[in-house]
């Protein structure tokens, strides 16, 4: 291949820092590290094209002139360095580390000092005067250019070490002496001379050819491959890796040496502080490693005041020139401070919110930028329960408190075990010692993760803190065995499915279920949510049931109630008896007779609500679900039946003996009340009443049965009790001098007709009230838009109702013909895993079908009434990428759940910045 | 109100015949038969205006002018006739008939004679010399004037006619004298007298003048109401009644005089011979009642030959005026013939067709005219079952053909009883001594019409022939006792309940059910639909599963199976045991072994098919319903496990007997091999696997569950099994020689990549097939379009599908959201009744909710892919409305069952004849 117009290799100092595709992540940031003057180690990028090129070739052969380049480059560096490649008194090695354009973490290999041999060996040592360091840098050297890019199994060179350990009687690397480490690499150039049946390659310039071929080849290595197949990394977003050569710079050259890790604020918190950690005296892996305990970098300050000063420094220009939080790692050598590598810091939500308001107060960050910066579903994490923090149970263990928010659930102790129960809808924490890349799916199908080792910065950490799910890491009381799927804590033993709660925000670990309370806002958060409410279109409501769930939408920031499901109000114990009784009448005098008593309860229901949320809208759905679902299930009733008639049995046999026993006095009174059967008979004709309507009201498929306004022009009683209970509770309000705005909406409508029939109810009751009251009670009536007859039909019926609200749980029921019930328990899984669909639609608004077929009903809706409202009050009127579309065609409002409302508010902003064309994946 | 500019009435000379609304649709046909030559006594029409605006007078005064009009016309009848009003020597009676722009049999009061007091009275029987003549009219006019204008209850007047024939010790009208009569005139004005509180009115003026008033008053009675909101005739339709005066005219003056009615051409047969039966010396009432029994026209010609040669004459020039087959009403006085009355006649569909044939040979009728005047919907008629010819049983009566056609059902002696069975599903047959307009009721509610009194121009007969139902009229020997709910045939009787069947087209009576076979085709008929055919733009394809339905398709003039559902031939006995073992099969690969069994009887199956419709396209679709469905019931299973398990209980206890007995040789053979309880293991074991799966495949709502392509992805080898045998028959096929044209379509489709998916799989067995067979296999792929989804996505859609076909029995419950069996059990029938929805939507296509969505996937799929072919298969394919609606949206084809075909084609000339735009109420 004819390649020698292209340039293949570029200087730190040379490339640019925004051309990702072409040098990788990790390269265009070194430029731009080195190009804003940032004591990077001098370096070069080996570019993206050179891989793909690579790869193109059959043979597997680097473009022609790449190791040219890289030659030329070497000299560079030798003279940068005044040090030599694999040579004289003073050798040059290099890291060669790979860097696509999106970041992969853990998925590509790094080699380290590569350019050591036997002779540059003895010069390092002789230069240093430091044996202990020289032999370790060879034998992690051979171990790493080994596995890397000669394919040798870790746990090859891992036995040699035990094995050299164990002759010496230590257990901590530190405490072998230099000859012991020498022997390691002596022993590890037999390994790798035993498992490629070559000798470890000694020429420099061979090294790194081999390193840089290996690097590429990672790229389609079977880890990166399932890694973009899972995120979804096309060729578009990256394609091929990037090699970085790098000089190497050593930590581990003494006492005045060092390496870390920092943030430019604090991750956990969002404080405005440097935040990190280092090891005295050692690489950059043992940090990550967790082998020995860092120190926070505070601490540098004392140890290396100036170079803590330099520090510093480098955190006010990283956050200057990137205006992001930045996660940076240093070394130090022999005094001198090098910045190796920069990138965004991955925060917890709180940290989010935090940094987005100071860093605009600071100057650092526009308004739209800070509302931006946070993915609103992120929100969630600050949102979504901590345990109730008067629960006083003593804590089974403590660990790091490493991804906040607490979850319940199962204990199990594998992924695939957490997947395999997660899809059947079961609440699982996983419990590991560590975990892995490869433990990923397990994280998905869990509530939380609680691991025995590790740190904050461990993989459980930051996966999870990335997933917004919480975390108990390092809880060392904590012995895990896998094989016999048990944990020990002391004397307790955990075994799968065990309950137990983990609280990431503390740390605690608790057996059992411990109760949870809803999070409160930090003010960084109510000035952020402020923020985004000044800059957004859409309005933000809230799913609310009770006065109690109103009063939190409030508090979360909810401009009105978009969803009163009024059945829930049915359900509660003392109504559920005379709900029955409304149900199992036979005489619609009977029926009325029941919903009478209805009516007070729901009157005071309403009244409460209006209180709580005025003076914003309230939104009340009339009854919805089909009317057996208010009734006992028929097997139930029927194994109750039998029960009871074998009681009765039993107790006439008593009645008789009692009878005997009674002329003998010889029975006590209370066991004469037991065999008392009449009242056994009358629960038993109750109990086959409720099952002979049971048993007339069975449905094949009730999802699309006798429900909703069908119900309510079956029984119009019904419908209209609740409207009244509406309008008189308005009418106590307004006379109280409360500020109402009822709205009554009609669910499952499919035809105009249908409205109009509930219009006429509401007419004549509102007469009525307004008589009875003497005060006009105003009330804005509408409908539910979940049945797809309404959309079509979305003209006719904005000829009648004042609003829409789009039921799309219902609606993408309709849309799919999916069962969600079934679905989601039968095949939606598979077809996400075959790709069939990206997402639960249940979750995230399919707006390609069900999203059209909205865009649609909107248009028609406005054409025969302008400005006719609408909203959404379906589950994804509280999902960010659904409420972003929700905008783009124009509806007035979402509504949600409450601990939601936040979320919505956030994206209502998203939307109205970022535009109406949704880039999430489901557009 | 000042009114005086208007002309409130028109003579028979004057009126336009084509104004039915000002007129009414009698006074302007009076109106145009007397433009036209014919003999129609004179007479004048008061206007519709009049009666709206005497209705909407309060105190019901008829508007200024009206009657000085009147009067005026009176004169100048007068004048023609020669006669005078209330008085002279040849006193003029008039009749006083209703008649308002639609028609509406039965349903409005006629008052005849009036004009009689007891003046003319004498004057009348002076001058034509018949007392008994003058004491009938007179008799005849107190009776229907009371009734009519008056209110005075009908028994009143049959209790004294019953009293005088008592009295004089006879059954029939006719034996008695006139004293008799004039003794029944006298009892009648008492009865008047006693019901009014006043004389009858004997000044002629006033009789016509409260007669008037009664037509008007007539137009809000009960049943006139009832009849418009029963049949939606809307003040567009018809408002407000005219009022026909005409001269009065006596077909019982005699012997030379007689009455009857004709029809042009046989209704019942369309034979080209005019028909009709007519009694001598008897008023028009006396035919229409059946009280003696009328003579056939023929007879005329003998009688009265030169009337009939009238008559002939009379019959030619109706045909070639109206150009349509006239039901004509006549009178013949003393030797002169008057037409009193014509109007279209009602038939059969048989007779439609093959006048419509006949008239366009004769030159009548256009042939595009031929073609619509027949209801497609009534071609039902024809193509459904007779009884099967071979059938020997021994009628239980016989009655008059009445409307053809065979039906069974309970045997029912009421209407409202008929249709309380009928709401609740029973097929019942309404058994009446005779009926009312108040049974219409009855009429929609039942299969058929039994009655023991009447001829075929009863009320029965007539309203079953309009309906197209199966009619037996006048079955003599069957006595009916109502208040018994039993029916007596000799010594046999009949329960309400009891089970009969009546033929309708030879008037034959069943007990219980009598098997039936289909219509064979007339040649008109034929004729019929090959002129259909050459005017239609929609293909008609027959929905078919097996070869003989094929068959049958093909003679119905089906071009092509539009719908193959594959899992029909799963259900037959000897499939069902394989297809059970692959639904409860562990593995995929004991599926695959189930399915190795299927594979050779589906390929022999479509085979079958694949010659039977050679060369025309069949489109197979692949499994579809949930494969629960092929499972017993839970509840079956778990009672046949209960019941086996104490059959083994009491095989075990019969084994130990056995043992026991064979020792000492005593028990059969036979019953130890009862006794072996392994069998019974099997079995119960079988059973209990098959119990297990059906409870892992129960679903909440199985209409959105796990059927369709989602199984098909979920088990791959089915579809691939489906499509090897469809593909591997199809080149069996085409080496043979036979032309094919299969078509795989796949059901429940939401995604193209479900698409996708299926059409791999069917690439990969083509390939396969081709090249083992050797021979290449072209088969077309497409999508069912039945999933509101597929409808939003159908651009997408159409990329991968060769054609769509729309399920709209699907279709139309995720569109309503409705469940059919929940719906047309629970709710449906309250949704017309109250008038939400005017059909049911999974009969009559509902085009404003479905039918948008079917247009817009229409417009979209063919934006994708231009020419995409589009057709219908679900039961809306054959409905005629719905058919209309599919040309208007630019379907390709429809696909419906096989006796449903003849109508589809003949649907389909009317669209194409009619235009785009479907009259139907459902459009």
């Amino acid at each position: 291949m004819k390649t020698t117009e292209r340039k293949w290799v570029y200087a730190f100092e040379d490339g640019d820092g925004r051309n990702k595709m072409l040098l990788g992540g990790k390269g265009a940031n070194l430029c731009e590290m080195t190009r804003i003057g940032l004591n990077v180690p001098p370096g070069f990028v080996i570019t993206t094209e050179a891989c793909l090129s690579y790869l193109e070739d059959s043979q597997r052969r680097l473009p022609e002139g790449v190791m040219d380049e890289v030659r030329a480059h070497m000299k560079a560096l030798e003279k940068k360095t005044g040090k030599r490649f694999g040579g004289g008194d003073d050798p040059l090695l290099v890291s060669v580390r790979s860097g696509s354009a999106m970041s992969m973490p853990g998925m590509m290999d790094t080699i380290l000092n590569l350019g050591l041999n036997e002779t540059t060996l003895a010069a390092l040592i002789r230069r240093t005067g430091n044996e202990r360091f020289g032999y370790d840098a060879w034998r992690r050297f051979i171990q790493l250019f080994g596995k890397v890019a000669l394919g040798v199994p870790d746990h090859a060179f891992d036995e040699q070490f035990e094995a050299v350990k164990a002759r010496v009687g230590v257990k901590q690397d530190v405490l072998l002496a230099p000859d012991d480490l020498r022997d390691v690499g002596d022993r590890f150039l037999k390994v790798v001379q035993q498992h490629t049946g070559r000798p470890f390659p000694s020429d420099p310039h061979e090294q790194l050819e081999i390193a840089i071929k290996a690097v590429f080849n990672s790229w389609m290595g079977k880890r990166a491959i399932d890694y973009r197949r899972e995120f979804r990394i096309t060729p578009k977003m990256a394609n091929g890796t990037a090699v970085n050569v790098v000089t190497m710079v050593f930590g581990n050259m003494g006492n005045d040496s060092a390496t870390g890790v920092g943030f430019t604020r604090n991750p956990a918190t969002g404080e405005n502080q440097i935040y990190g950690e280092y090891l005295t005296n050692a690489q950059g892996e043992d940090v990550v490693a967790g082998i020995r305990t860092p120190k926070p970098i505070s601490e540098l300050a004392t140890e290396m005041p100036e170079i803590y000063t330099q520090i510093v420094d480098l955190r006010n220009r990283l956050e200057r020139h990137y205006r992001e939080v930045q996660d940076f790692e240093f070394t130090i050598e022999k005094g001198t401070l090098y910045c190796l590598q920069t990138r965004n810091g991955k925060m917890n939500a709180a940290s989010m919110v935090r940094t987005s308001v100071e860093m605009h107060e600071e100057g650092l960050l526009t308004r739209e930028d800070a509302i931006t910066r946070v993915n609103p579903a992120h929100l969630e994490q600050m949102l979504f329960p901590r345990l109730d923090p008067r629960h006083k149970g003593q804590a089974l263990a403590t660990g790091l408190p490493a991804s906040p928010g607490a979850a319940s659930g199962q204990a199990v102790f594998d992924a695939d075990r957490a997947e395999a129960l997660g899809r059947q809808g079961a609440k699982v924490i996983l419990v590991r010692e560590e975990t892995k890349p490869e433990d990923i799916h397990g994280f998905f199908a869990s509530q939380g993760i609680l691991t025995s080792r590790g740190g904050k910065t461990s993989h459980a950490a930051v996966v999870a803190r990335g997933m917004g799910k919480p975390c108990v890491a390092g809880a060392e009381g904590i012995h895990v065995d896998v094989g016999a799927r048990l944990a020990f804590v002391g004397d307790q033993v955990i075994k799968e499915g065990d309950v137990i709660t983990i609280d990431g925000s503390n740390g605690q670990v608790f057996r059992g279920e411990v109760p949870t309370v809803e999070a409160d806002f930090s003010p960084a958060l109510v000035k952020l949510l402020a923020w985004a409410d000044s800059h957004s279109r859409l309005g933000v409501r809230a799913n609310a049931d009770t006065p109690d769930d109103a009063a939190r939408a409030i508090r979360y920031g909810a401009k009105g109630i978009g969803l009163c499901r009024t059945e829930r109000m049915f359900n509660a114990p003392d109504r559920l008896p005379v709900v029955v009784d409304m149900i199992v009448a036979d005489t619609s005098e009977q029926r009325r007779e029941a919903l009478d008593r209805l009516l007070p309860i729901q009157r005071a229901d309403f009244a409460g609500l209006f209180k709580a949320m005025a003076p914003h809208p309230v939104t009340i759905r009339l009854l919805d679900p089909p009317i057996h679902e208010f009734l006992p299930t028929e097997r139930q009733l029927e194994d109750d039946i039998a029960r009871l008639t074998e009681l009765r049995g039993a107790a006439r046999g008593m009645e008789v003996l009692t009878e005997a026993a009674r002329s003998d006095g010889k029975l006590p009174a209370t066991l004469r009340d037991l065999a008392e059967t009449r009242l056994i008979d009358a629960v038993i004709a109750r109990k086959e009443a409720i099952l002979r309507k049971a048993r007339a009201l069975r449905e094949v498929n009730p999802m699309l049965g006798h429900r909703g306004v069908r119900l309510g022009i079956t029984y119009p009683e019904i419908y209209t009790m609740q409207i009244r209970a509406v309008l008189e509770a308005a009418a106590n309000c307004i006379r109280a001098g409360i500020d109402v705005q009822p709205e009554i909406m009609v669910p499952q409508v499919c035809t105009a007709q249908e409205l109009r029939l509930v219009r006429d109810y509401m007419g004549a009751v509102q007469k009525e009230v307004e008589v009875t009251y003497g005060v006009a009670v105003p009330c804005k009536f509408g409908t539910m838009i979940e049945v797809v007859r309404a959309c079509m039909r979305a003209e006719n019926l904005a000829e009648v109702a004042e609003f829409f609200s789009f039921g799309t749980n219902d609606l993408t029921q309709a849309t799919f013909s999916f069962s969600r019930e079934d679905a989601e328990n039968k095949f939606l899984p598979m077809y996400n895993e075959r790709g069939i669909l990206q997402d639960n639609p249940f979750e995230v608004l399919d707006v390609k079908g069900v999203g059209r077929l909205m865009a649609l009903a909107v248009d028609w809706g406005r054409a025969a009434r302008p400005g006719l409202k609408v909203g959404i009050c379906g589950e994804h009127g509280g999902h960010p990428a659904s409420i972003r579309y929700c905008d783009s065609i124009g509806l007035d409002y979402v509504s949600c759940s409450a601990p939601r409302v936040p979320i919505a508010r956030l994206a209502a902003a998203h939307a109205a910045i970022l535009g109406a064309v949704a880039t999430d994946k489901a557009a």
